[in-house]
């Protein structure tokens, strides 16, 4: 049986990460991950009329060079997986419009990355397909218009706020290695699909706080469905808790009597430095879409870490479920990932 | 190997269709099918003091009902995956947060019943689940003012316009039958994965034309890739093309020298009545997904039909792409239901 406990999808196959790209913006490539991406962008709308657009033109650069780079043509990509934080993700759907493969649009709101990469996994280790390219992004003009207040205004934000990240990932996955060329040594084992947890935070510039229990909540059922304990992981990465929530998180453990020792990273803590004064930290489903691709993914093949657990976290609300006073649901869904010889 | 031609799935271990549930509006009750739903809402708020929450009670209502029809307890659901066509899917993420089922947030606007099913028949074909809670839903009021314009206008539609219809429709698959009750007819055969396709259709009052090429793409790919002429199939379902995207779905058959025989049935032109005057006829993802839920299933059930090719459509623009002068892509995802003894 491929299922482990309540929540937890086993990978007998163990599918191969083939490649990865990232393509981020200008504030992310002077933070101090800045090096590790594939391409910074000096404008950020890339020579396009809108934010929209632009945003759109980052995500087709992401996924044309994951599989470019490994030679392979884009129909043999086998199907693409994806979402975004617009409105009725418009930039994954007009991406697919361009790719002419067989397209799942996801939506969920920061999780959307390791979403895409546990439906991709399911596809390609049942043998469903033989490969599945697997993508999210988030644009910070894009969002902050759509979210929160027209850019014109330039509002400032409160202490726990985090700033949109401005940046695509896409990962391709398969189920064989490629002849002479792309990653070999990263499979997929396990995944734990994430449940809605709601504590009642109704503030929208606290996300971290919204999502720091659907976190906690996904690492424990992983760890219990698994029979492992934390020390298995060299890391265990969350998406985009911040600063904020990432201490929230380690509150939980504290609590529950459990030890994360040193593994737990934060994506939207690690991509800024301080003096770059983004208050807590980055957010968006680019946020651990890029240091997935750009660091994470690097440091597993070269076996610098051996098996790390990759949560990437959403808050699900909507400007209109806020305006109607509804509080932020949060959700996180973790894969797990191990270097093998 | 579990993957046929470009783009389909086959599910060796056809997962069963165990239960479904609809729930309508008052105007999808008085058309011609009114009297295979559930249950028809007299208030279209259902007591709640927006349209909003009164469509996340509405797919409550169906997810309950599906579940609770088969006497299981939700947790024993599986995981649930669907979709809505509000901003950020709230109508699914928030029904999700009543539920603490696992969860996959989806959208793929009109397309995402089929969707849905395609990957929690994945999941359960390959083992990794063994049942799924699969849905999809929409609202008139709701969707009306999110991509048109406020009710209050009440602003008259164009000939080719189609009506958003309101209703959800819940599908429980598994593993095997449940023991003495439930449906225990209906396998889940084969799906095909549906590609972004755009023929340049600007107007959203026309998303049946936006639609039919995609329609007829995935249905084209799907008898090719497992080598079947139309004849196989009692039924060939689109979701909402309309009376004038059927038409012209009818017309590239035509011109393709193919023949679908009076196979094809759409669910937009099937929900309303001439009498209704609801131009065009229906759409939405709640349109596909109550009649799936209320006629196709029952039928299947009964071994009225004995196959069907079951195809929900989606128009994937967003309002902001549209005022950003952007066509409109449609993307079709299509599912093989058999009727077996």
């Amino acid at each position: 049986m491929k299922q482990a406990g309540s929540a937890t999808l086993l990978f007998e196959n163990r599918p191969y990460v083939l490649s990865a790209a990232s393509v981020a913006g200008k504030a992310e490539g002077k933070g101090p991950y800045g090096h590790v991406f594939d391409e910074i962008m000096e404008d950020d709308r890339l020579g396009e009329k809108t934010f929209e657009k632009g945003e759109r033109k980052m995500l087709l650069k992401a996924l044309h060079r994951a599989v470019s780079r490994v030679g392979l043509p884009m129909e043999e990509a086998g199907c693409f997986l994806a979402g975004d934080l617009l409105n009725q993700i418009v930039t994954a759907s007009y991406a697919a419009r361009e790719l002419a493969l067989p397209y799942l649009g996801l939506y969920g709101a920061c999780s959307t990355m390791t979403e895409a990469l546990l439906l991709g996994a399911t596809l390609v280790d049942g043998g469903y397909r033989n490969r599945a390219l697997c993508a999210a992004c988030s644009h910070f003009s894009t969002a902050e218009r759509q979210y929160r207040f027209p850019l014109e205004m330039g509002t400032t934000a409160p202490p726990h706020a985090q700033r949109t990240v401005t940046g695509a990932g896409a990962v391709l996955l398969g189920d064989a290695p490629l002849l002479h060329t792309g990653y070999r040594h990263i499979r997929l084992e396990a995944a734990t699909l994430g449940r809605v947890m709601d504590l009642g935070i109704t503030d929208a510039n606290n996300m971290g706080a919204a999502m720091a229990p659907a976190a906690f909540d996904t690492i424990a059922r992983h760890l219990k469905d698994r029979d492992m304990e934390a020390d298995a992981f060299d890391w265990i990465i969350t998406g985009d808790l911040g600063h904020f929530g990432s201490r929230m998180l380690r509150e939980l453990w504290k609590e529950a009597a459990l030890d994360m020792g040193g593994r737990h990273l934060d994506c939207g803590s690690l991509i800024f430095s301080p003096e770059q004064k983004y208050h807590s930290g980055g957010s968006g489903c680019g946020c651990s879409a890029i240091l997935l691709a750009g660091y994470v993914l690097p440091q597993l093949e070269r076996g610098a870490v051996k098996r790390v657990l990759f949560l990437s976290t959403g808050a699900l609300m909507s400007p209109l479920s806020a305006c109607q006073g509804e509080s932020i649901p949060g959700i996180a869904h973790a894969i797990s990932l191990v270097h093998e010889e």
